[in-house]
């Protein structure tokens, strides 16, 4: 007998077995119903790229962190490691049949041979939307509103999405005298929460601003963040005529206006213009979502406003905007905050066989409860009734459907609610309704 | 100005625009809702593993099919060829955890480096599922129930599921005096659509039987190919005593049984000992799902019972059944048979911009829709109003939402059936139950 190979996954990957591999799943059915409810439509591109697609010519830099190598077709390859990328190549070779303003949206895997960290995969999977071939206040706050729905119909109530654009902190630091430091300036702003108001002040007058009292007026900015309704107008006071920051300003005030008008709740939007991510990718509007309850764990869908999408492959200029749901974050972050995955089974009711010798008698009865829309698992054999009950307390199923010989002559179920041992007898008949009854009883407080 | 990189896709691989993509999502969504319908559990495994896993130890023979390379960190690796491979190792590794028995369904992207040929690509998507730790009737007929369910919510209405079993050809050619020439016969049976009886009885003769009589009797066991209730008494009768034809008839007979309980239409299902494919690996009974629209597009659904799943990776016996959907032949067929892609939009209504300056009603207006189940796309911005219905005609919408500044200070709508033009005035307050109405009605013949 030859020797056995260990099961093992490479180092930063994993299996996911069917508790959060259910959770994961009704994640993204539930953010392509928002998807679609917005009209963005799917698309798919492939996983594999030439190497020159996906990095650029002469793209050596970004290599470690890339699954590389040469096919069987002596080809430079490379797996995917954002969809961003792919979608700009497919935008370039496809816009002028699929015509635009375009609206897509991509559900998929990406691959990053990072250091593994906790939480933290060299396989994990990419929601994003965009918006091409237009630039307008439009598709702007339609991206804040498919945010405020994804996080909404994910079950998220306490949350907010942070607002900065790329003008404004570039026209107040101009105001300031500070033109072209606003990345320097950023990095230090970024300390804040870690090293304290103090050190930063400090950090900010010796390395960057060279005064006190500038230093202390930039600082002042950072401080304005919350709700946008508020800052906009003291930010506006602060921009004056800066052409860039009051630009920024005005673009701001009406995304926050329509995503209001269409619902938004206003508490939700706030403005930050110390917002340092993705500065130096975005030309236009930025978003972060930060979770009330753990905002440590960073931004759960981000994004923003650039001028142009597939600049190294068309000259067809594409703006667009879109955003990104970090679908394993949220779920790293529902599992710190104590949610659980013990559910491994889709299905509610295990009916169990009592005797294999009137198994169609039990696979007729799941049947006609699937007919009625509940999803119904028939344990797949005979053995004793004890340990099929055992597996249904195991993978949580909600009801277990009971019959013998005696119940199936006499055209009797007995319903079982598992939690609570509380046993019905119904007759045949009544089955699809007592269950059904059941289930809708149990729903409220799930 | 660097010089453009080509929007290109790897030979044999290929970008999915939104027609396309919609239907594929939607066949997916819906083979989910099914094998959840069963209890059947999502898992998920990485798309790479080690070479080792997915080859076996010294698998160097079916290299060249898989993309196989070498990683930052010097591991043999491969992208996984199939779902079976990796469903061996996640339950020899995880079964202890899980317990058995186990059904799982697992949707994925798989590579093989194969030649490109009309519909075949190097990367495509396979729908397995399994129900392992168990040999039971039970099992085997419910993945019956399953295949049943699964085309039928995929709007196939005619077709027809061919049943065989490792034991009966063996056993019927046993008695024949031909024990141990199954497989050279079958290669030659797999002639008859193509060659024709004669030309089939002459090979046989000369190269597998030897015998004009003997080769007759084997071609009447071909022919006898038919609904399982009707053949399987003639085949009962042929089988006689011989234990391994008659265990398969008997244990076919069960399946058959319960499926017809549980609502399967006894003309679907079609014995045929002359099925070849698979016979080497499966060790019970298999499946072939057939199109009766397209039968030579292959079968859409296929698989069988099987002794031990994951003998390379564990002592543990796991014996199971299972099967798997061919979600893109399924699709090619359906373009083979003249189905189209051409709605390139999720959202059933486009609610155009007339005037920029009052985006936030009309934003407004779309999520009030929206909160009602109807996917609403608005216009990204106020662009003229013939160039807005052009893009709603292209995208196959079936409604558009149109208000100029007078309809709007007067709280009316105009919604137009685009493929009519019929046009209708209604109220704000009448909106959302006049574009419900008008959806539905076109539903019955969409």
């Amino acid at each position: 007998m030859p020797e056995l190979i260990r099961p093992d996954t490479l180092k930063g990957f994993r299996d996911v077995p069917p508790g959060p591999a259910l959770a994961r799943e009704e994640m993204i059915a539930a953010a392509k119903a928002v998807f679609r409810d917005f009209g963005f439509a799917p698309i798919e591109t492939p996983a594999l790229e030439y190497a020159e697609v996906l990095l650029g010519k002469g793209g050596e830099e970004s290599d470690r962190q890339t699954f590389r190598f040469t096919d069987q077709g002596g080809r430079d390859v490379a797996m995917r490691f954002d969809l961003t990328v792919p979608f700009a190549r497919f935008a370039a070779k496809h816009h002028p049949q699929i015509g635009l303003p375009f609206r897509r949206y991509q559900v998929g895997t990406v691959w990053r041979g990072e250091r593994p960290q906790k939480g933290r995969y060299r396989e994990f999977t990419q929601c994003d939307f965009d918006t091409i071939g237009i630039d307008s206040v439009a598709a702007d706050a339609e991206t804040l509103l498919v945010i405020d729905a994804l996080l909404r119909r994910l079950g998220v109530e306490k949350f907010s999405v942070r607002l900065n654009s790329r003008g404004l902190l570039n026209g107040l630091l101009a105001n300031l005298g500070l033109e072209g430091r606003a990345a320097a300036t950023l990095r230090v702003l970024d300390k804040l929460a870690k090293a304290g108001r103090e050190a930063v002040l400090r950090e900010l007058t010796d390395d960057v601003v060279g005064s006190a009292d500038v230093a202390e007026q930039v600082l002042a900015i950072a401080e304005i963040a919350g709700p946008a309704g508020e800052v906009l107008p003291l930010l506006a006071e602060k921009a004056g005529d800066e052409p860039r920051a009051a630009a920024a300003i005005g673009r701001l005030s009406e995304i926050v206006d329509v995503a209001t008008a269409a619902g938004v709740s206003p508490a939700r939007m706030c403005l930050d213009a110390s917002i340092a991510r993705g500065l130096d990718y975005y030309t236009g509007v930025i978003y972060e979502t930060f979770l009330d309850d753990l905002p440590s764990i960073g931004s759960v869908c981000s994004g923003g406003r650039y001028d142009d999408l597939a600049g190294l492959f068309t000259k067809q200029p594409l703006p667009g905007v879109g955003a990104s749901l970090g679908l394993d974050r949220l779920l790293a972050a529902w599992e710190e905050l104590g949610r659980t995955f013990e559910k491994a089974t889709p299905a509610d009711v295990l009916m169990t066989v009592f005797d294999d010798a009137r198994l169609a008698d039990y696979a007729a009865a799941a049947n006609r409860l699937r007919g009625a829309g509940i999803a119904v698992e028939v344990f797949p054999d005979g053995r004793g009734l004890g340990k099929q009950l055992k597996y249904a307390n195991a993978k949580k199923f909600t009801l277990a459907v009971v019959a013998g010989p005696d119940e199936l002559a006499a055209g009797r179920w007995a319903v079982k609610t598992l939690e609570t041992g509380d046993q019905a007898d119904v007759a045949d008949a009544d089955l699809v309704a007592a269950v059904r009854e059941r289930l809708d009883r149990r729903r409220p407080g799930a």
